[in-house]
């Protein structure tokens, strides 16, 4: 069966200058693939008209009339914008055509349209968004980066659970740990929900570590890391703006003078191998999850390169039915409970 | 008036060998300043004898008997450690004999003897942990860093306020923004809570700037940064964290072979400038605002550099004034209110 694939074509900063190329090399190296380009027919077909025709019989294109913009609100983009590509690559997920859907357009209006449209799992009350980021071991998966303001307990076990298949679809462990965010390891820490919610995961057939800080999360201590929407969304934009400012401060320090540029130039073959391992397109692709459908976004200054890490994502989703493993796994981890 | 600081000498990973050098030093540059150093007499004293005896008549040494331990529970320490350096430290303010208190002990403990000892200035409902961050231009207060897992919104804007004064106090901005760390800076986001403290941030004379993010913190947005303990803990940790991996990654790549290794000696002096410019070491001190005396915490892995600043820390807040400028900040903002 091949791993059909809807990508919206018009979101993102870059719109069809990357994305068209970005399926066309996806195809490529996944010979197992379709892909749906939604968008501007002419743009995209124009665009298609560039790359040789090899792939031509597992590309498709589906007309969109409008773009949901980067600013738009959700309520907005979800009552106002029915003929939008982000719309409109979701239906074909919801219609049967596509097993996932692909966009780099707002969040918000992404995780708005996708409830709307595909439902949440029955099992689950809250899709979540999920990213994997890179620790000195690997990489975590860290759950909900921004969906969910206020959880519950049950939401927070329901997200290690999603968290769980996720590691596991994406070629990790198969019984992967996951950790519990607080503000210390003791017992006695955290508030309300978070200590109900470890109850909750103990009494699982989770293989649940116990809480972790915020210094687990790079060091790599678990494989998943659950918190609540607020807390997830404030960790991953302090990493941004801290990697954004001392890249700043060491570039800066490299064009001090002649001697530091020099030392620039000489030290490049050290410095762009260290910068690829921190590269952050490698992690490009925020899974939402617990919907009924696979649906994966991209950040919006996704190039080319990063763009192949989204659709590796959902490939990996679809190829390894996260949908029935997370349905299975919210089943049988609340039958393992006391 | 001498500004007298007591200082738990027994806290912390290094004790009496950081804390007794860095004291005489910090007398040595502030002229002024009067320490009284807490702790095991005869070790304090042997440690002393080391020293010439310029500052002699500007140290004197209280002796106590236990130290509090670094695993051990708040509660704990209140109740059991009675003749503990930190408690007779804190002891020291409460009596009048010193202005300000530091302590590399644990946080907890320090927060419940101080919270206990010292009592909350009337207009403050819960006492904080506020520190300073490097941004891309500056610094930024960010506060609560762990005190408060809930807080009301009321207790958010009075840390507002707390913020404001220790910045003014630290030798910044008479009038430095407040943000309001929130999972984005549209007024419809964030949870009730954040959305009433900023209501109530609006009707006060404070500089409010409005929502900030995660990203906001290392950009050096505003001068101060509000939010629950909770949240500015894993902030906090998270950052830590991230700097330790990429810290790492880098000492490996430049280790990786004989020619990386050669580089990494000829960029040694840009790299170390680097360093000095995101030393922590730089940041050390981290204030329990709101309490009726001034309380300073010290990082428990602090050297004598890094002590320094937290003596800085405890001096520029009795030199300035900070306990009557939080409960007239507090009086004159609720005023300001409509």
């Amino acid at each position: 069966m091949p791993v059909k694939i809807a990508l919206d074509c018009m979101g993102g900063d870059h719109g069809i200058a990357v994305t068209v190329p970005a399926a066309v090399d996806f195809l490529r190296t996944h010979p197992d693939s379709e892909i749906i380009l939604v968008g501007d027919e002419i743009a995209i077909n124009k665009n298609l008209s560039s790359f040789p025709s090899d792939q031509a019989d597992r590309i498709s294109v589906v007309h969109a009339s409008e773009v949901v913009g980067m600013d738009e609100g959700p309520a907005q983009a979800l009552r106002g914008k029915k003929s939008s590509s982000m719309r409109i690559a979701i239906n074909q997920v919801h219609e049967g055509r596509a097993a996932a859907c692909i966009s780099a357009g707002n969040t918000g209006a992404l995780m708005a349209i996708a409830r709307f449209v595909l439902k949440t799992l029955p099992e689950i009350e809250r899709p979540a968004i999920a990213s994997f980021l890179p620790t000195a071991s690997g990489r975590v998966c860290m759950l909900d980066l921004g969906a969910n303001i206020d959880c519950s307990p049950e939401q927070l076990y329901q997200f290690a659970v999603m968290g769980k298949c996720l590691v596991t679809a994406s070629g990790g462990s198969k019984n992967p740990s996951v950790g519990l965010l607080n503000v210390g390891e003791e017992e006695i820490k955290g508030n309300e929900t978070v200590k109900a919610a470890a109850e909750l995961l103990k009494q699982s057939n989770i293989n649940y570590h116990g809480y972790v800080e915020g210094t687990d999360i790079y060091k790599g201590t678990t494989d998943v890391i659950v918190c609540d929407g607020f807390v997830g969304n404030v960790a991953l934009k302090t990493s941004e703006g801290l990697a954004q400012m001392l890249g700043h401060y060491l570039k800066e320090e490299f064009h001090k003078n002649i001697f530091s540029k020099l030392i620039g130039i000489a030290s490049s073959p050290v410095i762009n191998r260290f910068r690829r391992r921190v590269d952050h397109r490698r992690y490009n692709g925020a899974s939402l999850l617990g919907l009924k459908g696979v649906v994966v976004k991209s950040h919006g200054s996704a190039d080319q390169y990063a763009m192949q890490f989204a659709l590796e994502r959902a490939y990996d989703e679809v190829k390894n039915n996260i949908l029935q493993n997370i349905s299975l796994n919210v089943e049988l981890t609340q039958k393992g409970m006391a």
